[in-house]
C-alpha cells in the first residue's frame, strides 16, 4: 500500500495505536484549567534537584515513568526513545534517557517536538521495527527562559505578545496494538520564514509554519477543516493562532471553534499573568497527552489533528542579525483505524 | 519478515540503497591524507559569511547539493532531509534546511547524527514511507570550539588528549533503489556513561558507548569482528580508539587493523597539530561520505561497520556538576543485499 499522499503527508496503513499516555507539571501549570488533566502536579518544581536543568529531567522521567506505569509495562517493553527538549545539547532528554538505559533517538524540533516524535515513532512501528516506542518531551519555565532570554533573577519585563514558557512533561507510547486513538496520517513540515526577528514574539515567528503546514495537509489529504473535530497547535499562544486564523480567512476558510491552541487551553490567559499563553516542547506534550488523548477515549473527539509548531530561535543566530524560522508537523490522531 | 534482532538490532529487508553521497571540508581537512576523497575543499572556511555560523549553513549546503548533483538528482527527488549539528538549536542545520525547503526532521545526537540519521532514514525507506531521504550532518573548528571550550582568540593552550572539531560536513542520499552499498542493519545506541568529566577528553567519554554498541552488536547478530573488512567508529580519535581496543582485548578479542576511527584517520597525527585527532558530527560524515563509500564502490571493502559516536556534552550540565555520557549507533553498510 503506497504511504505517501500527495507532497509530504504519510498514510499509516497498520495505524500505530496510542497505548498509553502520561504527563507532569509544574505548580502554576497545575493552578491553570486543565489541573484535572494531569497525572503529576509539582509543586517543587525543582524537584528536590539542586539545578533546574536536572529539574526538567526529572519532569521528564516522571512523565514517561506514568505512561509505562498506565499502561501496565516495564521499561524493557519498549524498543526505543524518541525524545528532546529545548535545552542546548537536549540535556534534560540526554539525562533522562541516560537513566531509562533504552536505545534512544534525541531529536531536535522546537516546540514541535512532541509531533516530530510522534510522527517518527509512529513511522518506526507502522514500517515494523518497533512493536512500542516512547515518544517525550519537556521544557521548563526556569531552564529555557535564562538560555533563551535574561536571566531570571533580572526580572525583566515581559512585552505583551510574549508567551510563557511551560514546565511540564509528555509521553506518548505507540505500539502496534492498542485501544487508540490512532495515529492515521503525519504532514512533515519544512522550515518557513517570515523573517520575525522578536525573541519575544514566537508566535508570529511559528504561525506561518502552521499555516504552511496546514495548507498542505488538506491538500495532501483532500480533507478539509471540517473533517476534523480539533485542529490543534503547539504553541503558537493568543498572537500566534489569531494570525492563523486570518491567514486562513484570506484564502476565505473560517477556521472557528474547532481550532484551538495547546498554549491558551493550558493557561487561563486573564487570570494567570502569561500574556499570550503557554509555550515550550512541555506545554503541546502536556495537553496532548492529557486533556486531547483523555477527550479521545471519552468519545468526546473522533477525529484531531495535532500540529506541532516550532520556532527554531537561536541566541545567537538572532544575534548575528538572523530572523527566527519556524517548522511545524501535523500527526492525525483518530478513534478508528482508516 | 522479523525486523528485529536481539535486543536493540534491526535488519532492513530491502536494504536501502546508498544512492548518492558527497562531503565538503576545509583548509586543514583538505591538507590530510583523505586530501583526494573530498567533493569540495573550500580554503575559505568562513565561505564569505559574516560569520562561522552561517558559514556552517554553507558546507552543509555544499556537501547535500553535491550529492544531489553525484547522483543526478534534483532537490525535488528527496522525500525529506534528516540531520543536525552539534551548535545550539542546531542552526548550521537549520538554516541550511530553510535554503533546501525540503521536509525537514531535526536531530542531536552530538558526533553520533551520521549515524542517526542514516539509521532513521534507512527505517523510512524500508518502512514504505520514503522513496529517497537524504540524511547529513556538519560541524565547524570556529563554531564548536568557541561554544564548548573558550574563546578563539583566548588561544587556550590544548591539553594532550583534546580532539580537533572538524570543519565539513557529509551527506548521504539513501534509496529504495540504487548502486550501493547497502544499510543492512543497525544497532541503536543506549546512554551509557562512565563519568567522564573532562570537556578536553571526548574520546575517553565516548569509547563506553562505543564498546557497549558494539557488544550489543555482535550479540543480537551472532557475528564477530572478523565479518567485516572494516569496523570504523567516529570520532574517538586516538585516545577513545586505543580504549575500545583496550576493552575488547580483556574480552579475549583483538579488534586489530580491521578497526579503525574516522578522527584518526582524517588527519596526520604526526604532522597536523590536531592532538588526538578530529571529531565533531562532521567529521565522520566527512569520511564516510566520501573515503569509506568509495573503497566500498571500488570493491576494496565489501562489509563496513559504521559506529557514530556521540558525547552528550553539555557546558551547562558539566559546571553543574555532571558527567559527559556518550552515545554509540551502528550502521551496517555491505556491498551485496543481505
Amino acid at each position: 500500500m503506497k504511504k505517501k499522499v500527495g507532497k509530504r503527508t504519510y498514510h499509516f496503513p497498520s495505524c500505530p495505536a496510542v497505548v498509553s499516555y502520561a504527563n507532569a507539571v509544574g505548580k502554576k501549570e497545575g493552578d491553570g484549567p486543565l489541573a484535572d488533566t494531569f497525572d503529576h502536579i509539582f509543586t517543587d518544581t525543582r524537584m528536590g534537584q539542586k539545578t533546574w536543568e536536572k529539574a526538567e529531567s526529572e519532569f521528564q522521567k516522571a512523565a514517561i515513568s506514568k505512561a509505562l506505569e498506565k499502561g501496565g509495562l516495564e521499561v524493557s517493553a519498549l524498543d526505543c526513545l524518541l525524545a528532546g527538549d529545548l535545552l542546548n545539547q537536549c540535556i534534560g532528554t540526554a539525562y533522562a534517557a541516560r537513566a531509562l538505559a533504552l536505545p534512544f533517538f534525541g531529536l531536535y524540533g522546537a516546540c514541535s517536538t512532541m509531533a516530530e516524535s510522534l510522527i517518527l515513532a509512529g513511522m518506526l512501528v507502522d514500517g515494523g521495527f518497533c512493536e512500542r516506542v516512547c515518544a517525550a518531551t519537556s521544557s521548563h519555565f526556569c531552564t529555557a527562559e535564562r538560555q533563551y532570554r535574561t536571566p531570571l533573577e533580572y526580572g525583566s519585563q515581559r512585552t505583551p505578545t510574549a508567551q510563557w514558557t511551560v514546565t511540564a512533561s509528555g509521553a506518548a507510547i505507540l505500539g502496534q496494538t492498542g485501544t487508540g486513538p490512532y495515529l492515521t496520517h503525519a504532514t512533515i513540515g519544512v522550515v518557513t520564514d517570515w523573517k520575525i526577528t522578536d525573541a519575544n514574539n514566537m508566535g508570529a515567528a511559528m504561525a506561518p509554519a502552521a499555516y504552511e503546514t496546514l495548507q498542505a495537509h488538506f491538500e495532501d489529504t483532500g480533507r478539509t477543516p471540517e473533517d476534523y473535530d480539533l485542529i490543534v497547535t503547539g504553541d503558537l499562544g493568543k498572537l500566534g493562532s489569531e494570525l492563523v486564523r486570518e491567514l486562513f480567512r484570506r484564502d476565505g476558510i473560517e477556521l472557528g471553534k474547532r481550532y484551538q491552541d495547546c498554549g491558551v487551553l493550558l493557561f487561563d490567559l486573564d487570570r494567570q499573568d502569561v500574556h499570550c499563553g503557554g509555550s515550550g516542547c512541555g506545554c503541546s506534550a502536556a495537553v496532548l497527552n492529557g486533556y486531547i488523548f483523555n477527550r479521545m477515549r471519552a468519545k468526546q473527539l473522533e477525529r484531531v489533528l495535532f500540529c506541532g509548531t516550532g520556532a527554531l530561535h537561536s541566541p545567537v543566530a538572532l544575534g548575528q542579525g538572523e530572523s527566527v524560522p519556524g517548522i511545524c508537523h501535523a500527526a492525525a490522531f483518530f478513534n478508528y483505524k482508516e
